[in-house]
């Protein structure tokens, strides 16, 4: 009998993906508690858990859905804990002893070590303030426990005065979404349609000579190369691209220092700007202190622009390539029949050559979770009211989603997929020589009007276009094979000679 | 140190909630592996599970996002395959002591102890095939263990032969999906509203004397009871109960039968009624038979139908409410203030009073969310190709994620709020007192002119109605007070004597 | 030189679709006006329009766009005055002789003869106030027009007094979104999808014997009839009709009688259910009072569950079929070419056969609009405040939108698209036989090891499935004819005998 | 008796508003007809209008819906026409005489007097060829009459070979797309941004010195001035701005050069930048070539990502804007009623001060709208096939739309609404003097439990912060009014000394 423990978090780092190990509290009998204690009073938690009392009661309050917090967030909010008690001693405010017991503990939440001491759900209140007190809680008592203390006495480090010093949960959580998300655009899901990019540009190299019918209306028009359809695909992922960098530059904006309703009250002057340089230099990213704090607390335009004009238009580009691809792929015999796909599972175990799309497939899926998800980021932000923006875990959890998704799937797609396909030439060649729009080759040469009634002819009764305007002595042979010449009509400027 | 095994499952009962303890293959030693086959070839899996190789290879191609199928689908999967061992035995195709170790084996699937042998992700072949198969193996070798064979001989129980017989991916996958969604829409979500609905009524009668102000533009309106205004609520309610219950009928209907394409290849005649039947029996809904396969392979409308129609409406009317509530319950001192909300959590250390609206936000959060799942099911519904609909995992996993999160947080809304809901009859009868719109009232004993003499005096000198009244010679007090009588303004038929 | 005159009416009676001609104020000098007066004063309207002083200054307020309210609100809302008068006179409280005013007015804004007199926007107050004050105040002036009175006078017929009687805004203008929507989709939408099920059952019954390959994934897969996969259609669409008809039983339901804020203060006992039954006898659909009318004012659940349920169902299964239908008609030569669709227009000056499937294009581009309209009509719907939601202009909108372009594009296509489908029996037989996919059939006969040996050497070697059997020595000729018989596949039960 | 003309153009220059005078063809005898001819024969066309043969059919084939491509499109399409004219004079390939034919009438569908001959609506193929050769027609037969010719004759000017010259529908379309959209968002989008931005940022200073009670999750929250208020608004709002300007820069990449499939078949090296430079003069936007023709045929990524990144950013900042206004305006009496705005039209008859926040109500609703409209265009967006993306029209009318709608709007706001804002000073002060919030300025002073036991108590009596305190021996009335000092708590490291 093996037993999952329950909450879940992806435990592994989202930057290597291999599982950390989890500290726990030392020398807890199972099933013990200790008691932690709020404003509102004492509750017990358990005894092999670092969070407090306000932990607990969230906890309890909010068992919705199965959805915590990801690995991504809660990095995040180390590196602003990190950030901000730095910033706190540099300014005079903490005593340096205390500001390094917060460090180290915050350095382990960042790692992963302390993810199974974030238990809380997505669907909380929506400022995210019961994640921040968790993160306030687990690092006070980590560092209590380093500096021999008695958990939850919030001696010498307390949650609030010390942990959650010159900060509000309205400025910190927001902080850490950016964070949070910075880093997973920047770190995850660029590099990956880098190198999608990079695997579709092989293959336009590689197809560059295989001269193909094209479509439009999915109706048979004038040729291209093979290797020019997956140009659009380059393309398309490359205007994708610009789109992701140029909306997520608000993201590099940060709330920090804006407190409570975005005045600063309580934080000192030099604080917001303090904090953000800190943050940039633990994340190396360059993250800036938000003009405007009151924005940042009510509103949430930098990741509804970063969704719906980024990652949007990633899942808008994927979803074309991917059903090209799998239109390219259909067959083996009754469909198009241009593209060879990777078998990489049995499609049926009578059915040779049965190849299912099932990479586009979960590809494709993703993209219209990501279009979901794109709606619910935006009803989110166009919902504050007043000084703060509520909807804020939905945000974050979406967004994060997305680019998961998004990141995870390309990659699958182009190790399972892209890299492995071929062209199938016959096939293709096949298709090209039946095809009656060559005959706008002759065109130049013989008038439309004989053009014409030579691909009527051909259509009507089934026969090439080259047979039929042999017999009709409209051209010899030769001269049809110097004409009709596939290969100029897909060369910039074709046919203007 | 703890660690979190991977993948995670929500292990608990959807039913009860309660964890169910998970079975694993007894006697392997850590990191053991062993061979399993199929028209592939071999591939190694880990020893401790009953999963075969086609899950494998699922496992390895589709590293995508952490979801993995819920609870409900894998129970689901497990009545369907005990329903059709049952009917394969009763039409004979199936030797009775196979029928009965396959459904010994399904019955693990269903209570949930099996669940930890379901690793596969949502983002996967867009027919479910891959866990389908995955339902196969684990069935087989699970009951290959109970007869004493060999793990991944296939012998006595074959996944394919006879796990699967008379089925196909393509027809079990969306009837599993149906079980799914119908048990939860059943047994879950209609359950939590109709809780909600008894709470509030339960406030419409102990409000239906407080007279309050109406809004409409947000602006002070003619008066109603504060039970009337709840009574809004619990109407909203019952149309979205209504709403749930006209588009559940399509989900009752199943494509069992249909095998590959619709046309019921290789399934007997009998055996699509059959399975529907002993799903019924098994589930205690009243599930039938599809009258048109091909469609139930195709097309998902009864599902776009339930969420778009259904689950959404749900959602529309929720959002109404929890706004609702979090204006009314605004302040305490500068907002409406016109209800009291139950106090859970801290609001802040130093700000006795502040009440946050968390269970509203959480709710919101969530409603938001159904409205982007919303999306990409109709998204996934409208894009099947010929035969199939290749979207089928992402339908299921949205439905049953708006399942699931509105039944949490419907109830988490009701018992940590709705239930705690007073009224503060005082701040109430102030607005109310206060009010201009009472002049209407006057109306037809002073005439409109005068009415609206009085109304206009009030607001430049922000007097109230009644002082107005009698210091300008309309009226006397006692006329006054027995002409403006709010409540006659709020009883039907009012003003109309 | 020609002019278009501004603002723009689809002056068409809705259900015919004939242009009405236009009445206008008699005897008016080009840009004359005459003064109009409300409670804010006086203002100059137009000397040949019979609206008055609150349309004007809405026209002047809210110049937003190009929509206005079409055709099937106005007569909505003529409907709806019509009936409110005949209710108030029966209840005693308007003189017969005011009421035959109104009433005859009211007929003439029923017939489209005043659409140029509602001018108003979409885009104006949430409530549709100022389209129910332009409702009463053209039929005030209109009415006193017909007493010989003065236009603007308000004698004898009151614009608010008389035409108003017993109502307002915030209760007459849902009660006429919802006869204009259950008109529309009564009238319009239920019959075209019916029309639009007969033509493809037709289809269904033309293509009964015609077998094809199947295809799922996109793949090659087993056989079924053309007119099986055309009865997917056929189904899909009576699914989506079914939830239509479910859906619209709340729309059924009307507001009138609830006035400002649900209470009905000042409306008589009686006038509610009055009121209905005289809209439902106007109207001929047995429309009710509604049960709440809090709910009915502040919420609008019915709509959005008719749009989310219904026409978004609708809209997904169109999809599917016009998507199916351009896959299936895709070619001539380079494509599946298994339906010939109907040339409508000229494809290429060059290229006989390009026939491109523009009606299916028209249509999915509507179904993609019925999806964006989905969310917004959600969005409108989820975000009412206290006593009334104030987007009901747009819900109104959106819902007709959907419903006109639903309607007209089924007609569309059915005419100039599905009758037209003809079979291309020799590509479809091509395909079949081509079918490495068939020699399932052979599997009971020869075994699946064999069968599978045939298949991989017919794939390899880009032979058909009968001489490689052959040749191999499997079976002879004759056997195989007898065993691979693809019609029997088709049939219920296939190959269990 | 008057009568509208259908079909509805709007006919006002879409930079100035103004009404342009419609040219028709002269001497035409009313319903008289004409024949003109295409490849599939001749048809009857309106004697008055200029189009021909192919619009004549769609008009007959597409009667979906009442949307005709707006003057923004017409007048794209004339600027295209008038380019690409220059362009191949220039490249020799189109006689000068002819050009000079071509730009004249090209000119005059620029301006807008050629309107009413461009009929066809949005419904129509996906490809928007039909409106396309509706341009290539009217250009043809208005230069045809101007040089003496038979209209329909085609002679001198033919629509396919002169006015479509090196051009294929394919290109053209999304060009003269991407040429309406840019004007639109420069002239008339980000001027109207900009204009509301100003009007806020007055604001912004004229409230600077009011000191109000902040407010997060609707409680009541430490203070900031109305003018820090209203900077939130302005930087949501400069925000957008810079999501529309850098989402804007892939809409000015033009596909005209790519002919039918991207290969740029028939035109001549050199026409895609020459036409592109061409336009960039006419325009005086900065257009340029497409560097790759495929994607700017079969994808729409450049407007996807302006209306998802861009124009619902500016929907999602005015919902948030349009709400906090409405909010903080609530009342007059019963809401929070900080805020006077403008009173445009009557709120009712009898309640003087009843200002209904109407603007607020028609932007919340258009931003509604453009979120709807953003779906329709994803979903257009990524359902390209091969060489074509057929949901061209969809889009264009989506993005058209919202642009207009969000434009027109925002004016709308800002003149009748922002604009006469005034600040209720007397009610701002009220509720800020009534906090309990402020105690926090006292917990410096006298210690948080102090501080809290002050704020409880005054919570519990309902008393004022002040009265307690000094009631309660904590302080004296000196001390209270000089460490109690809302304005320190609004500046920034406000209370860190």
């Amino acid at each position: 009998m093996t037993s999952h423990s329950a909450p879940h978090h992806p435990t592994g780092s989202p930057l290597t993906g291999f599982p950390v190990p989890q500290l726990a509290v030392p020398g807890v009998a199972p099933g013990a508690t200790r008691q932690e204690s709020d404003t509102m009073g004492s509750i017990a938690v358990p005894a092999d858990r670092y969070w407090g009392a306000q932990t607990q009661r969230s906890l309890d309050n909010f068992a919705i859905g199965n959805d915590v917090f990801p690995r991504e967030m809660i990095r995040a909010l180390g590196i602003l804990k990190k950030s901000t008690a730095i910033t706190n001693a540099k300014l005079g405010l903490l005593p340096q002893n205390l500001a390094d017991l917060i460090i180290a503990a915050a350095d382990e939440v960042i790692s992963g070590q302390l993810d199974s001491h974030f238990p809380l759900k997505i669907w909380q209140t929506g400022s995210g303030t019961q994640t921040n007190m968790n993160t306030n809680e687990v690092i006070s008592n980590r560092a209590i426990e380093a500096a021999g203390g008695v958990l939850g006495s919030k001696k010498p480090v307390h949650p609030n005065d010390h942990v959650n010093m010159s900060q509000s949960s309205n400025d910190t959580f927001p902080t850490a979404m950016h964070i949070a998300v910075a880093e997973q655009v920047h770190h995850k899901l660029l590099p990956e349609v880098r190198l999608l990019l990079a695997a579709i540009q092989q293959k336009v190299e590689a197809f560059q000579h295989i001269i193909k019918i094209g479509r439009t209306h999915l109706q048979d028009a004038t040729p291209l190369t093979m290797g020019q359809a997956f140009s659009s695909f380059a393309s398309q992922l490359e205007q994708a691209l610009h789109a992701i960098e140029v909306n997520l530059t608000g993201v590099l904006a940060l709330a920090i220092g804006g407190t409570a309703v975005g005045t600063g009250l309580n934080a000192p002057v030099g604080f917001a700007e303090g904090a953000a340089a800190a943050i940039a230099a633990e994340t190396g990213l360059p993250f800036v202190s938000a003009p405007n704090k009151f924005a940042a607390l009510s509103g949430h335009e930098a990741l509804s622009a970063l969704h719906g004009g980024g990652l949007r238009t990633l899942a808008v580009a994927l979803t074309k390539i991917a059903n090209d691809i799998r239109l390219l792929g259909s067959g083996p015999r009754s469909g198009l029949g241009e593209l060879n796909l990777p078998a990489n599972e049995p499609g049926s175990s009578i059915m040779p050559g049965k190849v299912n799309p099932t990479q586009c497939e979960a590809l494709t899926m993703v993209c219209a979770q990501v279009l979901g998800n794109d709606a619910a980021v935006a009803i989110g932000a166009m919902n504050g009211h007043m000084e703060l923006n509520v909807y804020k875990p939905l945000i974050l959890r979406n967004v994060l989603e997305s680019t998961r998704l998004l990141a995870d799937s390309m990659r699958s797609f182009r190790v399972h997929c892209v890299e492995g396909i071929t062209a199938n030439e016959t096939r293709i060649r096949e298709h090209l020589n039946n095809s009656l729009m060559l005959v706008t080759a002759l065109a130049p040469h013989i008038g439309y009007e004989k053009a014409a009634a030579i691909a009527y002819r051909a259509f009507e009764t089934g026969g090439t276009l080259r047979a039929v305007a042999i017999e009709g002595g409209y051209v010899t042979g030769e001269e049809f094979d110097r004409w009709v010449d596939p290969a100029a009509m897909c060369a910039p400027g074709a046919g203007n000679a």
